[in-house]
Formats: C-alpha cells, sequence, structure tokens
C-alpha cells in the first residue's frame, strides 16, 4: 500500500496516512491536483485528502476534486491537530519578527498570533513546508506553525506547543482509491446528486433517509461549474451500502435525482 | 448613505455597491473585518459582502463574519465579473513574466492562464490592488487579472477581457447595516440556526419550509467552533418576513432549533 498525501514530510495528512495503515509507503506532493495523479497513473495506490475541519470547516477544493475524478472512497481517518510554534535552534520567540504557516493553520491559532506583538504573518503552500524554509534557509528571525513531527524531521525547536484556538481542533481525512473496495462491515456511505430545480426538491431527497431512519452526518453544497446557482451535495450516511435501508433509499434518491453517484462505502474511523 | 468594501477602488465589491446605490459613497477596506469594523463604528452607514460566486461557491469566511456580528442584511446585489488582463502601458502579452491576481480570480480563468506559458502565478489579496501593484511599480514584466474598471483608475492597458473559464460568472452580493430595515416588499429572507444533534434534525427543519412551499434558494452550513462535527446553518427563503407562511414557519422551526436567528428580510435583486 502506497498512500500519496499533499504536503512536505511530516504534514498532518502524512500523519493521518500513518494512522490509517502504520506500514503504508508514503509520498509526499505539492499538490491536491498531483495526489489525484499519483493515483490515475498507478504511481500510488492510494491517496489521502482532508476534507473537513472541525473549526475551518469543509475543504472544498477536494470535494470538488471528487467530483471530477472517478475514484472511491474506501476510508476515513480523524487526526488531532496539534499545532507547535517551531523556530531554528538556539532562537527564542522574542527574536521572530514573522511567521509561517498554512492559512488554515493561521486562522487556527488566530488568539496565539494576536499576542505576538509585530510580527509579520506570511501565508505558505503547507505547514510542514514552512518548516522546511526555516531549514533551508536557517532563518533566524522566523517560526512556522507546524507539528512536532515537522520539528524532529528539518530539526527545528518547538518554542509552544498545543497553540490552537479550541484545544479539540479534529481535521477528517477520506482515503482514496482507484476501485470500489467491498467491506461487509462498511457503516458510512459518501454520495453526490443533483436534483431537479424544484421548490422542495432538497426536502424530498433528504426525506429518503429520514423515513427510513438514515441519518445524515453531513451535507455539503457546491455550485454546478457553468451553471449558475445550481448545485449539487454531497452526502454521508450513516449506514452502509449492503444494509437494505441504504440501497433502497438510493434507489429511491435515483427515482427522481438528475443523477446520483455512490463515491464510497466505508468503515467508520474509530480511535482505539 | 456610505458604503464599506474590501479591496482597492476598482474592486468588484465597489462596481457591486454602485449598482445597489448609484449615489452611495464607496469606502475601501483593506480586509473584510474592517468592513464590519467601519459598520460598528459608524464610519459607513452599510458594509457589502461578496457571500457565493456562481463558480467558485460560497464565501464562507463572509458567513462566519456575519454569524459573529449583530448586523443585518438589507439587500443584496448580483454582479457579473468579467475578468480582464491588464499590464503597464505599451506592455506586450510575450513581454509578461508573472500574473498577480486574488486566488478566487486566478481559479476562475485556470483556462486562460494554462494556455499562458512559462507564467508564474502570484496571488494577493485583491483583483484592483494587483492592477495598483503595477502601476505602483512600473512593472513591465508583471499583469493583473482584475476589471476594466481596475485599468481606468490605474491607467493599465486591458490585454484580453472576458477571460474567465465561464462566460456567467456571477457573484452574489449582500448589504448589510447595524439595524435591520422594515422592507414591506422584501421578498426574500436570511436565517442562521443550530439543531439538536438528533438524527433527522434537518429534515424537520427543512419540512416546516416545504410544508408551507416555501423554496429553500440555499443551504449551507458551518462548523460550530470548539464543538467538533456540529454545525450552524445558514437559509435562504424566497419569502419575506412579513409573509404570514414565513413567520409560521419561523415560529414553527423555533419551538425544536437551539437558536434562531433572523440575519434579515429584504428585497431580493433584479437587473433592469
Amino acid at each position: 500500500m502506497r498512500i500519496a498525501f499533499q504536503g512536505e514530510p511530516g504534514a498532518y495528512s502524512e500523519a493521518a496516512a500513518l494512522k490509517f495503515h502504520g506500514s503504508a509507503d508514503v509520498m509526499p506532493n505539492p499538490s491536491f491536483e498531483e495526489v489525484f495523479a499519483a493515483i490515475g497513473t498507478g504511481k500510488a495506490t492510494h491517496g489521502i485528502l482532508p476534507v473537513e475541519n472541525s473549526i475551518g470547516g469543509s475543504i472544498h477544493r477536494n470535494f470538488d476534486l471528487l467530483a471530477d475524478h472517478d475514484f472511491s472512497i474506501v476510508g476515513e481517518v480523524e487526526l488531532l491537530v496539534e499545532h507547535c510554534l517551531l523556530a531554528y535552534p538556539g532562537t527564542p520567540r522574542e527574536a521572530l519578527r514573522r511567521v509561517y504557516s498554512h492559512p488554515q493553520a493561521l486562522a487556527q491559532c488566530e488568539q496565539f498570533l494576536r499576542a505576538m506583538p509585530n510580527i509579520e504573518i506570511v501565508a505558505t503552500y503547507d505547514t510542514a513546508g514552512s518548516a522546511k524554509l526555516i531549514r533551508d534557509g536557517a532563518l533566524r528571525d522566523t517560526g512556522a506553525i507546524a507539528s512536532a513531527r515537522a520539528a524532529q524531521i528539518f530539526s527545528l525547536e518547538v518554542l509552544a506547543s498545543g497553540i490552537q484556538d479550541f484545544a479539540a481542533n479534529l481535521t477528517r481525512f477520506v482515503i482514496v482509491a482507484r476501485a470500489a473496495e467491498t467491506d461487509p462491515e462498511a457503516d458510512k456511505t459518501t454520495i453526490l446528486f443533483a436534483l431537479p430545480n424544484q421548490p422542495g426538491a432538497l426536502f424530498k431527497a433528504l426525506s429518503v433517509f429520514a423515513l427510513r431512519d438514515i441519518d445524515l452526518t453531513k451535507l455539503e453544497s457546491r455550485p454546478i461549474r457553468g451553471r449558475p446557482w445550481e448545485y449539487m451535495f454531497y452526502a454521508d450516511l450513516s449506514v452502509g451500502r449492503h444494509d437494505m435501508r441504504c440501497s433502497r433509499a438510493l434507489i429511491h434518491l435515483a427515482e427522481f435525482a438528475k443523477w446520483l453517484r455512490t463515491l464510497g462505502s466505508y468503515r467508520r474511523w474509530k480511535d482505539t
């Protein structure tokens, strides 16, 4: 198993990949697009994608990429994101003039950053990549917000840890593969569908699940490009595809949906 | 009427503000946060905020800021966003080595940019601000993606226009004020609510509208910060608050919602 992830070694996505499968090969990529390309060309058997953070919300780019590709979701992992302030060894916190990190991480540490006076905040492409920039440039006036693991990998010092505004900062990742996997123990199903532009269409769509006591744990709308104010919907159902209620609900939805695609049916992540 | 907007003069938000009220004073601000601050301190009577683009989807930052402030939505404007490639006067397209713009605008011109070989693409804070950078620095190797109006304001040349991937590239803006306005002709209402964490809760919420033939034109979920995987919902209803069906549906929703807030009831935008 070879799992492609976005970011440098030490990225949170890499940690999530290793949580999904401890002995997997992990493969860094500069962008989410390249994670999808690595699966498509077979350079990786799987890809891992952050889809939602408990503070920042959905990562819409990855929902759009899932819609654009014909891959399947085969698993899910949840990771506690514990941000640290990293610096070049021997640098005191007072010497820092700027802080690098990914925009999402900067947003998650807003209160901590506000308490650092006269700091320039610079958005970069990656948390671990910010740590790499400091190591490569031997930058003694710049800090990075990244994981403790990134500090180890890039030989930086941890000046502060757990600096996110909310202690419970969780990110949910999905594991994607070229072909669907059949897991009889699957207890979650992700679907993508579009509805006719009629009043009450969404209510009708949700009723096929509510009338069968299937819980929706997530509902997200995304624009259909080129058709202003028309949407497609992502839904996470708390039931596996092999459950009769699920298959019947999907047949019912297909009766009136414009189109319907099952992105995957997989086992819900459980911390052990 | 003084309307605060995010961006430099020539920004799309400024054009939307002038479309809402042709003789309004318009007031540039570096960030959305400062637009809200300008309304709060009374430096502006109104603020204008992009909330949704027909290609890129919702602008979640502004939904979160609406939730964090106690302001009201008093109007809505829709603007056709026509992107242009701007350059310093006398610069041929072949001389360009990089292109500046806001990440949303860059994403909306992806195909056009891909056809420009050996171009470095640089994300900036603002479309019109990118035009300003080129004028201020007399940059002869850099282009900006911005409006034709920004070209006029910053004395740049339009090398190409209508360069967005989809011709119908519409952005929806809301106009915000400190106090709610009572408009008897209001035909749209925006609400924000949270539901108890129970199976079928969202279905029940939508039923209060569906059972009264009230159409939802938009439903968006946002995380509740500090409570992982709990959400609040924004909904746009195609009916004014003074319509009995609307007031009854909101009373019905309040019976079981954890909380419910009406962000505003206002007249839907119509192009004339």
